[in-house]
């Protein structure tokens, strides 16, 4: 007997035979003498229509009028979900942010959790009824609806278990764990019985895209204990923890690729103090995330700095700094993607970073950036190879 | 300068088209200098596809559940006619009935709204804009919704024009008034340029599209002045107020048919006091309405009772009589319609029932039951002769 968070992902609910799939793996749950909170995305493609119906009436349509609109997807799926669970015979209620509530921040379309309050759940949980709880979405000060962020729900699941003590918080999606690489890709990628928070922040923070960083990040926070599972096939997932055994051989435990990227570079810059500051400083007040950063020599006494941020920030990065640089020459390529591995045994492997340039030397790859941190090292690669790059990569380190 | 409360069908905001033609009549209200609140239904065929939704999953959806889920549909409305507001470069914010807050009670599927906050609405106005509001809804205590039943967003909009003192509140439709009969079935139907409450009152029970009843019933009470107006075409439409002036010759303001009827019989009953009164109030606890009612003489001291209760309510009325009254004849039939005639002018003319029943004389159309009113005369026939029976009667008293 505990409690358990659920969260089951758009594609799970896109029909009326997921619906039913997944509310059997609830009310099993439920059976089992849980108390069960449910976290769901909107069903299959609801979002990106409503996102064409805005687009149809405008290019810029205004955020908060937009979140407002999006979180109609998981109001839709969470009161499905409650009547389909209802109608295998248990007791059910769905609930909107506004209604438990979910406090964030005024950041529409990318807000954070700042406070939900376990009043409401608590008194639907005391009376035996599985909550199903639209994800994805917040309430601000002013009472208007802000949504997460991509992969948001996983963060409201995440948050949710947090708020109640939670004994576990499973994460279904349609892959059944978290591999050692993308398993489109290669096809003979492991997956991990268990990996820590750390390990996993890197892993989703480079673009596996099995749980979204943020949540990861509250997970660690306040050590929820975290698995990811299949919610097609009845089979053993990842558990995501604090502290992971590791075993002497496997030295990293994923190899991931990230296409979504872009590189921009400032060439000629004056060669005196604060110029990054001032220009991550710049950056970071628009809210565009920097990735990788490179700085190098300039000739005549300046320098050069490149960085990468995610391609839906190129165009505003870009404009923001031919505005604040008008004088300086600005190049971007929009055509590299970030290949990196992650582990926590690397720290006490010195050769793992030459392992990994040797698998891109014999494969032809040519390195653009590297970054390093304790736990994963990241290269900048022509977007043509990347899939080669992860390929080579974990073959170089999973070849048994 | 003043407040207007306009309100727009779900056929009118249907398409970006749509939405464009209604946005330009609203931003033309509002550049005469009037402060402007909009209500809005859902788009087009967003509430049956919804509904549809939930009859996949289960033939008895919990009401609360499946209020949940159609309130999305007016949500999804009104944040894109703010959008659309927005891209022709006006001001404009959509709200939902919990962020106003409407309150309601909680009478799931056909709430009735208790109380609206004018602050929210009053501050977003002072700022100049157009605020949008999401029609048909309404939360309960328990922070719960409750959507307000069929025509439920000209409830909300002749609310809203009560708790703001608007100057106006226009009911914009897919026809241009108030006809003196539907014109599809009459073709030379004459549009009335005013009715008074009472009358309109009488058209919306008994089955003329234009207005929900129970939001006439409130511009009554509120004393609002409403206007029944075309969304498609720039033409005068009708005025509904306390007092009309009536022309002499026009006996009657309109006919009417209600094809959503079903009649029931309960025959052999006791001839003593209180049958009828157990008998109606036990249907009124189940917030099943009772319409037009005939009691007759039975055989052997006993009494039958026939009344008529719309066509949604046939099947729960029937299995709660059948378990009140185990051992009486009970029997249905759904396949009649009620022919009303209205008018404030019939008080004073002795004549008018009588020329009425002489049109269905005429037409050879045997009439069931007969309920009248100060202002009104229903009759009960067979459904294959309704559209007859409004024609004729039209013809009766319209033909100049």
């Amino acid at each position: 007997m505990g409690t358990i968070v659920q969260k089951f992902g758009g594609s799970s609910v896109a029909d009326k035979e997921g619906l039913f799939r997944v509310a059997r793996i609830i009310t099993r749950t439920y059976d089992q003498g849980n108390n069960v909170v449910v976290v769901v995305s909107a069903q299959g493609d609801t979002t990106d229509d409503l996102i064409e119906k805005a687009r149809e009436i405008t290019s810029s349509p205004s955020r908060r009028e937009m979140d407002m609109l999006l979180t109609t997807g998981e109001q839709i799926s969470c009161s499905l979900l409650a009547m389909t669970i209802q109608e295998l015979g248990y007791p059910s209620i769905s609930l909107t942010a506004w209604q438990i509530p979910i406090s964030s921040d005024s950041n529409y379309s990318n807000a954070r959790i700042k406070k939900i309050s376990a009043e409401r759940l608590n008194r639907e949980l005391d009376q035996r009824k599985i909550v199903v709880v639209a994800g994805f979405q917040g309430i601000n000060k002013y009472d208007d609806i802000a949504t997460l962020g991509r992969g948001g729900s996983d963060t409201t699941a995440v948050a949710l278990a947090a708020t109640l003590k939670a004994d576990l918080c499973q994460i279904f999606t349609d892959v059944d764990g978290v591999y050692t690489a993308d398993p489109r890709i290669v096809p003979n990628a492991k997956k991990l019985p268990e990996i820590s928070y750390d390990e996993m922040l890197e892993l989703a923070t480079l673009g596996a895209q099995v749980l979204h960083n943020r949540s990861v990040e509250m997970a660690k926070k306040y050590n929820v204990n975290l698995e990811v599972v299949s919610s097609f096939r009845d089979l053993p997932g990842t558990t995501v923890k604090e502290e992971v055994i590791v075993m002497e051989k496997m030295l990293i435990s994923g190899v991931a690729k990230d296409d979504h990227v872009a590189r921009i570079s400032l060439i000629g810059l004056p060669d005196v103090p604060g110029i990054a500051f001032k220009l991550f400083g710049l950056l970071g007040k628009k809210n565009i995330n920097v990735d990788l950063i490179l700085q190098s020599v300039g000739r005549d006494g300046t320098k050069d700095i490149s960085f990468t941020v995610s391609s839906d920030n190129l165009e505003d990065a870009m404009q923001l700094l031919k505005e604040k640089y008008p004088d300086k020459t600005i190049e971007f390529n929009d055509n590299v993607s970030k290949v990196s591995i992650v582990g926590g045994g690397m720290q006490s492997n010195a050769g793992v970073a030459a392992k990994m340039f040797e698998a891109l030397y014999n494969a032809g790859i040519n390195i653009n950036m590297i970054s390093t941190s304790d736990i994963k090292i990241s290269v900048l690669i022509d977007r043509e190879y990347s899939k080669q790059a992860v390929q080579c990569i974990h073959e170089m380190f999973f070849h048994d």
